[in-house]
């Protein structure tokens, strides 16, 4: 972090001093945003970085209908859920019309972690059932109950005894059985294991892009035969929304929805406030009720007027601009690009994904690993001023993410410098070990 | 609800379809507010309730400081601790300064819930254990891991057989040993309850004002020895501060600075954002060590720019006001009201409390239970335009919580309006049953 200036430095050494550990920061050299607008965050020095990763702020940093959504009703009234409101209501509302109608009821959360939390009781008390599969590179939160279930956190985390992982079907196995069904049977043999140690299952739950496993979006449809088997098997599908939801595929305006399946509860956050701190549960009536009745609940800030009127906002700027037909004609042209980089740098093995969720694969050459290449590809990135990570069990692949209102003129410039960036690696010194 | 306008029935009739069971609405006759300012709420037709209830706009509804900070702040920028940040740092460093020096280390979460999950985490993590001790009505959040040590949630949501609960002291206890030693030998007894059944204790967590309990504050310093016996057994001691924390007691800024104890871990949310969702986690540097070196934590919202201007605010305007002495000041004068109350109204058994969490218990008399007189102040308060809710596990105790800058002219009102209340009580007709 040599690059750092003094003022950067210092920044660190507050950070090490009063922030827990258990922090991270992204890049060698960690990013200083001052301000941020659209799809840009600009540092100390005015210098712009396009924002290719941030989809938590899916309507562009800072976008104002929200801010000024936020800022009034912040200014008139902020309580909670224990009085009547309008505003949770026609959030609720303008969320379930994007819904298929058997998701009928809300309950608002403030964070991804609380919503899948949530979801996970409700399909503990309504399946009177424990046991929770889900993928093996999975991660859908920080609470106890999800740390225990997002085996992406690492083995110093264990995973609960009632929790079992899937694989994801590789495009490449050569097997007889489609992708589709060779998850199901993964989802089968899962549930098996869980009766073996006497335990029923509460619930499959699954990232519909599987965002930390990799990203794999393909083919649509494939997970259909697996949500069978776990209702066969007396439990829940929960589509965590948290990543693929709010039109980040485009049209299909929620993962699941790409893969024509009927969640029984649906979870989503990051992008639903555009910043502000908003997630929910929509499920099913029956499933709501079971739980309301066993249970009330109250979390103090979720669904409060504010954070309603943020996540209000955002339903109504991604209606009113069109955002997921753009998104797919975007993220189709970007996929296009990105492949035909892939005709020019080896390094490139795969481009997937979909709408505005893209991966591309690296591959290993002669001088380094394709974890190594993919490091160096986010770092040389940052360098030309575009964010981007990586994800995948092996660290492997680049994750493209933007705000949904990233352009072509920005998918330019993102294959441009991807294109520099590969070239340069190439040309440059070999790796030191 | 018959007193209710056709707008708001319409809006029970919207909640009922499209909300979760599980929510649940203050008073007979819900109160549909549309505007705050102050410790005041107003109503559509402008009538305007005192709240006394509202710990979470602890500077009022709508403090325009906080306001405009999370304007200001929403518009410039909004990311993640991921990037470097002035404004985490700035608000970190100014908690730290309001809490004894070996609690060194934050990490910021949105909920009260998610700090408590986080410590008890952090907790597990750092003794090796799993054992957690709890007061027999505690609550302390909505996740799946603190749902299950929360027995006020009621007996269909099952404790975790890990954890164990305790008594708190009664004031009437006649045997020969203090309050302090009798809470420590509750704890004892749980310590060994949690051993014969080969669980060694991760936390004793207490809320340091017992507000679920039925607010227990006295007398100072009782809980002391119970720490003691948590620390013997190789346990840690978290203090929940969401009720408690940031002034709420008075000049002891927080809740277990009045008992004369060091927590391990401390949490604290309702009040830090005057509204916004934000809270957090303080503990001391080894124990954050340990868990950072287990595993990494990325609460997305968590700690972002936004939310901590919005912390920032509320600490500065709570020194700058001077808020603590206020509080104190105004605290004890109500409760002087309340007292003089009492020589009035045999119904009130007991004022208890600290700062402003005031506890009035009510007395049994010929007519109606404790619980019920409890119910009929509630409706009674309401109709006369002051929002106050109940707690203990009979629910027969008052629990008068308002914003931190409630002052003299609110109490008269509060006082008076309550000894209106319970002399119509007596005078009007019998209750039914
Ligand atoms: C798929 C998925 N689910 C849930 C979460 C948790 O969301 P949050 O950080 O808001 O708690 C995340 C966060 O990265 C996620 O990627
Ligand atoms: C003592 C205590 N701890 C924790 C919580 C949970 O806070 P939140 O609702 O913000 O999750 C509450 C909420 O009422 C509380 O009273």
């Amino acid at each position: 972090m040599s690059g750092l200036d003094a003022d950067d430095r210092a920044l660190l050494e507050r950070r090490r001093k009063v922030l827990g550990g258990a922090y991270r920061l992204f890049y060698d050299q960690p990013l200083h945003p001052q301000r941020g607008e659209g799809v840009w965050l600009y540092d100390r020095h005015d210098r712009a970085y396009l924002d290719a990763y941030n989809n938590v702020a899916c309507l562009g940093h800072c976008h104002p209908h929200v801010v000024a959504a936020i800022s009034r009703q912040a200014a008139r009234l902020n309580t909670h859920t224990r009085y009547l409101d309008e505003t949770i209501l026609d959030c609720a509302e303008r969320l379930l019309a994007t819904l298929p109608p058997p998701l009928a009821q809300v309950i608002f959360t403030c964070t991804g972690s609380e919503a899948n939390d949530l979801a996970y009781r409700i399909a503990c008390q309504y399946t009177g059932a424990q046991g929770l599969i889900v993928t093996r590179m999975a991660y859908h939160g920080v609470t106890q109950a999800l740390a225990q279930a997002s085996p992406s956190l690492g083995a110093q985390v264990p995973l609960g005894t009632h929790v079992r992982t899937v694989e994801l079907p590789d495009a490449c196995d050569r097997d007889a059985l489609t992708p589709a069904q060779r998850f199901a049977a993964q989802v089968q043999r899962a549930v098996n294991e869980l009766a073996a140690a006497g335990i029923r299952p509460a619930a499959l739950l699954l990232d519909s892009v599987f965002a930390s496993d990799g990203i794999v979006t393909d083919p649509a449809g494939f997970i259909a035969p697996a949500v069978e088997v776990i209702h066969r098997a007396g439990g829940l599908f929960i589509a965590d929304e948290v990543q693929a939801g709010l039109a980040r595929l485009g049209e299909p305006f929620w993962g699941f929805v790409r893969h024509r399946v009927s969640p029984d509860i649906v979870t989503l956050g990051k992008p639903f406030g555009n910043g502000h701190p908003v997630a929910a549960v929509v499920a099913r009536r029956e499933c709501m009720e079971a739980f309301g009745q066993a249970s009330r609940y109250f979390n103090t800030f979720g669904g409060n007027p504010v954070s309603c009127a943020a996540a209000l906002a955002v339903l109504e700027v991604i209606e009113r601009e069109g955002i997921p037909k753009r998104v797919e004609e975007v993220g189709e042209y970007l996929r296009r690009g990105l492949g035909q980089l892939a005709a020019l740098h080896p390094e490139i093995g795969q481009v997937r994904g979909a709408g505005l969720f893209i991966a591309v694969a690296f591959a290993s050459n002669a001088e380094r690993s394709a974890a190594a290449i993919a490091r160096a590809v986010v770092e040389g990135m940052r360098e030309r001023g575009v964010l981007l990570s990586l994800t995948g069990a092996g660290g492997d692949v680049l994750k493209i993410r933007p705000p949904l209102v990233f352009e072509r003129q920005h998918a330019d410039i993102l294959v441009e410098r991807l294109d520099q960036t590969l070239a340069a690696l190439r040309a440059g010194p070999p790796p030191m070990t």
